[in-house]
């Protein structure tokens, strides 16, 4: 089948064969990079891998509270035969101490304080005990390197600390601030443009004449852009014009890397969509109806190097379009890079649940049904929303979704099934 | 046992029993409110819940493209016996019709269009024929209301959409939008305190000296306040003194509802911390060590209503300590209010994998373990992370932690465990 065949023709292909040529062609050219603060970059993505430029730590340090040790002056001590050392001085935090210990020496560190040359271990006070103010009993042996960390311990000079395509997270600022990297190369945050297509759209804050309705779907995908790390440019409302929106797409294309188009799910607006995503030239449209309830009339496509979504208007199916479609594909275009090991796990929270009541669906389509949760005699339900996918209502009323997949009629009440959560 | 009892000596309690005490002085006085763009309010708290000035949709609607029609007109049709009908027009998106229909007329709709007067459901295209221009063939009846969403049915003026305590999601926003509310009144977020103690700290972006490091836990520290919804208050680095310390602390309470210190791992220092709480009059010390590794130096208190934490200097012990007390505190001073039936369900995902290697624990501490995921065999393993809690690396390096629960001797190798992911 060429992307020809598919102009203003229904062509349903399943979840999975839209998904596979949406993302055959996501080789997106790599995101500029911008240089930021370590304290500004939580969740941002690594985009040149972080090498250590110093050991850390630079010197030997106590991890306990006790007793900078020669660990072979310890050697045989026991309770009933404790070695008997001689304290030679407090070490204060943050400075080497001037002076080496000598056999049969000790001094007595804090956690964190640096270890005076000659010691080689810690003994915990815990096991020491006072014999007089110069006098210390030990009885435990001490090994070596025990309670010390030694230099280089926790990064080695040169060590790759964080790679490139890595989210960052809390504990990786600190990682970075412990070797004095306070500014780290990021990529960039894709910009994804929304343009909402349809005559009888007013925006937000305007008063609908009768007929018209306020534009929501932006805030929707404001929204979901936002939690997956891109930045939504608003393009504005457009009427179902095709030239018009020709010219909106080619202004969007010229700042962002995605374009989602919603509203038109009429099969009029329908065609506007896939025929302007074709006009920008190959590869065009690429999917054209996914059996999927809801979100069964979506266009999928690519302009040059940046996809385009045509999505469907109702209110539930531009979110399940964007979780299942636009999703992964704004994934790419952030620069992340998950770990191969973390690939087949949910991005999503999921619990399981008893379904409170039957799902039917058909066998050649997926449904996503929306649910809130209840727990009765302990056990969790799920409970399926009722309304259609035009109510946005039936969204708020969710705390996440079921999916009954293809081949199947449908989830008898009772059964059990995996929420994901919002 | 009073607080009292507790200053400057170690009365290790529960994780439980610490975190019941911590909770149970917890009642904060309400957080402010501020007024904000839908568009910004992505995770933020409801402070007011939200009522629909108005009825959604304003009109009745379809839900497909078709034909406007009086169900009654259809009864009985079928393929043997279509009903006939005149096609007195088209409805333009975004206009009520200017004429009813009456017996024996249709009107072309499309998806979103208002349907004229005289009409009660909507006919798919799918079931009619085109006799001629004029003449439609329906080879189904419609029942009254068929497709078609009426006033009122996505939202009734006056229904609550949002309840106080909601955190915004995309759906959210959407219909907030929907009804044209486009500012919404949401909890200020709460500010946090920062305090990092220690003689050999030095800010990150300085060159330590010779037995000095730098302070890299209030890095970790601000990326895990911004992912709980704070807004981390940087309050510098001090050293090790008890008057500074309760200066700063003073200083912190005048802006912050929660106050973090860092750092004095060492019993002198935490001395100083607990001291400085308890200075402030009750309650005061709360919980003053906790069975748990890492983590068990934790000082926690309240000063008046805002609640102080002195966390235990080791970086991983500052991550853990604060995942499994800080974070909860926080959660209440956002304002959040969980639904009921989600409480028991972990905000973190969860997987289950088979331990690589065992651990060891005691039965009187619960440990908090770091892993990173192998597969093997297509199988998931959780692989413990080598080296101590003074390690930041070792944070790095792990997807996640896995919990040996108190009263354990540890895990063995092979067992089924749950992995928190980060």
């Amino acid at each position: 089948m060429t992307n020809k065949d598919m102009l203003g023709r229904s062509c349903v292909v399943t979840r999975e064969e839209a998904l596979r040529r949406i993302l055959e062609h996501a080789a997106v050219p790599s995101p500029a990079h911008e240089s930021i603060p370590i304290s500004s970059s939580l969740g941002r993505i690594v985009a040149v891998e972080v090498i250590s430029p110093s050991e850390l730590p630079a010197f030997a340090r106590s991890t306990m509270d006790g007793y900078a040790v020669r660990s072979a002056d310890t050697f045989g001590a026991g309770e009933s035969l404790p070695a008997l050392l001689n304290v030679i001085g407090d070490i204060p935090m943050g400075v080497i101490p001037d002076r080496a210990i000598e056999k049969g020496e000790i001094m007595k560190i804090a956690t964190g304080g640096a270890l005076p040359e000659g010691a080689d271990a810690v003994v915990m006070l815990e096991h020491t005990h006072a014999v007089d103010e110069r006098t210390i009993e030990i009885t435990r042996p001490a090994g070596p390197i025990e309670h010390v960390v030694q230099p280089g311990d926790d990064l080695k000079k040169g060590e790759v600390i964080l790679s490139r395509g890595h989210r960052m997270r809390p504990q990786d600022m600190a990682a970075l601030a412990s070797v004095g990297v306070t500014t780290i190369d990021v990529f960039a945050r894709p910009k994804v443009a929304v343009i909402s297509t349809g005559n009888e759209l007013v925006p937000a804050d305007a008063s609908p004449a009768p007929g018209r309705i306020r534009d929501s779907n932006s805030y929707n995908l404001e929204g979901l852009i936002l939690q997956s790390g891109g930045i939504p440019v608003r393009k504005g409302i457009i009427s179902d014009d095709e030239d018009l929106l020709r010219t909106t797409v080619k202004d969007a294309l010229k700042d962002c890397c995605l374009v989602l188009i919603t509203g038109g799910s009429s099969v009029g607006a329908a065609d506007h969509t896939a025929k302007v995503v074709e006009s920008f030239g190959p590869p065009g449209v690429l999917v054209h109806g996914v059996s999927m309830r809801p979100g069964k009339p979506l266009i999928a496509g690519w302009a040059g190097t940046v996809p385009i979504f045509g999505l469907p208007g109702h209110p539930v199916a531009v979110a399940v379009s964007f979780e299942v479609f636009v999703r992964p594909v704004l994934a790419r275009l952030t620069g992340e890079i998950t770990l191969p090991v973390l690939e087949g796990i949910s991005a999503y929270r999921v619990v399981r649940a008893n379904l409170a009541r039957s799902i039917s669906s058909g066998p050649g389509r997926e449904d996503h049904v929306r649910v809130f949760l209840e727990k009765r005699d302990g056990e969790l339900w799920a409970v399926p929303v009722r309304g259609g996918s035009g109510l946005i209502s039936t969204l708020v009323k969710a705390v996440g979704t079921v999916v009954v997949p293809l081949g199947t009629i449908g989830i008898e009440a009772g059964d059990e099934v995996e929420v994901r959560l919002f």
